[in-house]
């Protein structure tokens, strides 16, 4: 049986996934030094490559992590001496603020409930934030806030950084790093690879906030922005990385590129067309993002009139896998993943078995 | 051309690997939800298995982070309120002390030159210092702190927390959990994976004490140990984890129990005799460390007279890869990693060829 997976990170690898393991295996890049050149020219292929599908200018710096959450504490160590602000909507952005908490930050919040989300002229930043951090796609409820309301939101507040988390949505987002300080994401969503590695875009700005703070307060030993930064200017690491990760990266990226991120961000916005278009039609099916413009490219949630259990159970028999609702909303809505990995044609497959439930 | 690597990390891919990544990649693991029964299922084998493997007590969790460097930041989070001790004697244990001081912390050192080892009795822990730090395996010098040495020094401070750095040794040092606090290892090293996971082992006074610190202080905010600790209960991990390395690791510590650990240390132990006596008696290389019961069993370094760099040339083209030495004896050394993935038979093949240079 071989599923397709509809399912918000771990979700569906990308179709050129199993070819470059395979390159990999076969070259034992498995086993290659990291301090050597043949790991300088692999990573700084990945970067190159992320670097042309994101364009992301010089002025940023592109760093290898473990993990999206290990980024929003190295991003809360570097950018905030005292004082952050976020906007939480769901899980995931609630978490960001929670890691402020725990370090002893003194951590503002404008929170809405789950599904709704924000735009730039209704949102005051405390005086004395620092960081500003934004979602631009909440993983657990479906809602983007949309890159020309992040964009106006820095353009309120240019003397403060921003900081995007985009772990579900990217390569979608088109964000402006003139405007962006920092943001970030992570490989097993819509780059369609296993999970393992987190990818941290920076900016000089923020460097040089680190380097201010750590005068004073420490600003965390593993991962600290200065020894990365310094690393890559050699295209390296500080500590062993997942070079498997990099290099499945640096691939991907690359067949990224060959169809165009413009193409990529077109198809996302069809597909999403055509769940979004089921899930308001279809009786049993009801969309929970009120606001259009708030609804995610990437991850489509449904409230479902029967438990949304038995519709998974339904669509696994057909060998297809969905997510189901994020906490309290786990037995009545669904979260249908849409990344590159999953075809225009897979997702109308996906449509047509839901129309038969 | 194949080459074998007798480097110490990233190293020799254990021979089994490729069927495990097949089995993983045929198995569509790489998409299945991190918050799924399967995954759970994965997770605990990984984590029973290492129990065998490593002799580890119910008294202990067994964590999954993102690299070894990540978890001596974790460490000194979670066991340290002011002060650490420190056993210091080439880069990676320097590293573990670096580490402290950035996190604020007052950190003591014993310190030795590169080559020298230590042993309980001439060591004396300041009174107020919470957490020793040892090397079990300083993979910058190859030299080993015994065992017995380790177990003799916590008994002498039963009292202070001891935690052991066995990165390029596990599954070798016979560790005794009832005495050993905390131990940590990354997968790129004796158990010949691809980089990109650490294995964290730690015990219940470690959870305690971080509960205790954070009372007052930080403790981290990503994958801090009493998180961490809550999630290892059920199986799973706070933040997505690097699902195909922790199943490879489990399948690879399976096949270590298939063959016995003790055979596994018998047969290290075999061909580090090997190395050593080629280095000894042949000229143009000698032995960097001169106390042999500190020499270690898993990183074998040898002063070369001739250049190092044209020995590892020569190797190559024998499609043997061997590392440099570290640092300032980049020029001067070789280390020879001699890890499991590397059989009896291609050690005397590696010295054959040395001999004859």
């Amino acid at each position: 049986m071989q599923l397709t997976f509809f399912t918000p990170g771990p979700a569906q690898l990308f179709p050129t996934f199993e070819k470059h393991l395979h390159t990999f295996v076969e070259g034992q890049l498995g086993s290659i030094s990291h301090r050597s050149q043949q790991y300088r020219d692999l990573h700084k292929f990945t970067v190159d490559q992320l670097r042309i599908l994101l364009n992301v200018p010089d002025t940023h710096a592109i760093l290898f992590l473990g993990s999206a959450s290990e980024i929003w504490e190295r991003i809360l160590f570097s950018c905030v001496e005292l004082e952050s602000f976020h906007l939480v909507n769901g899980s995931f952005s609630k978490k960001f603020y929670d890691y402020s908490n725990a370090l002893n930050k003194y951590a503002h919040k404008y929170e809405k409930p789950m599904g709704e989300g924000f735009i730039a002229s209704e949102i005051e930043v405390p005086e004395y934030a620092e960081l500003i951090c934004t979602t631009h796609n909440e993983t657990s409820s479906g809602v983007q806030m949309t890159v020309a309301e992040i964009h106006k939101l820095k353009q309120k507040y240019p003397h403060k950084l921003i900081a995007v988390d985009m772990v579900s949505s990217a390569p979608y987002p088109d964000l402006d790093f003139n405007l962006i300080d920092t943001a970030f994401f992570s490989v097993q969503k819509a780059f369609g690879l296993p999970a393992g590695l987190g990818v941290w875009i920076v900016n000089e700005k923020c460097l040089a906030k680190a380097e201010h703070i750590r005068q004073q307060y420490s600003i965390g030993a593993h991962n600290d922005l200065p020894t990365l930064w310094k690393n890559a200017l050699k295209h390296e690491t500080p500590a062993t990385p997942n070079v498997m990760g990099i290099y499945l990266l640096g691939k991907i990226a690359e067949d990224f590129n060959k169809i165009g991120v413009g193409q990529i961000r077109k198809e996302t916005e069809h597909k999403a067309g055509l769940l979004y278009k089921f899930v308001e039609k279809h009786n049993g099916f009801s969309t929970f993002v009120k606001q259009k413009a708030q609804r995610s490219q990437t991850v489509v949630v449904t409230n479902t009139e029967v438990p949304a259990a038995e519709i998974i159970k339904a669509l696994k028999s057909k060998e297809m896998v969905v997510g189901s609702g994020y906490g309290e909303f786990k037995g009545t809505q669904l979260r249908i993943a849409n990344f590159p990995a999953t075809s225009t044609g897979q997702v109308e497959a996906l449509i047509k078995e839901l129309e038969s439930i």
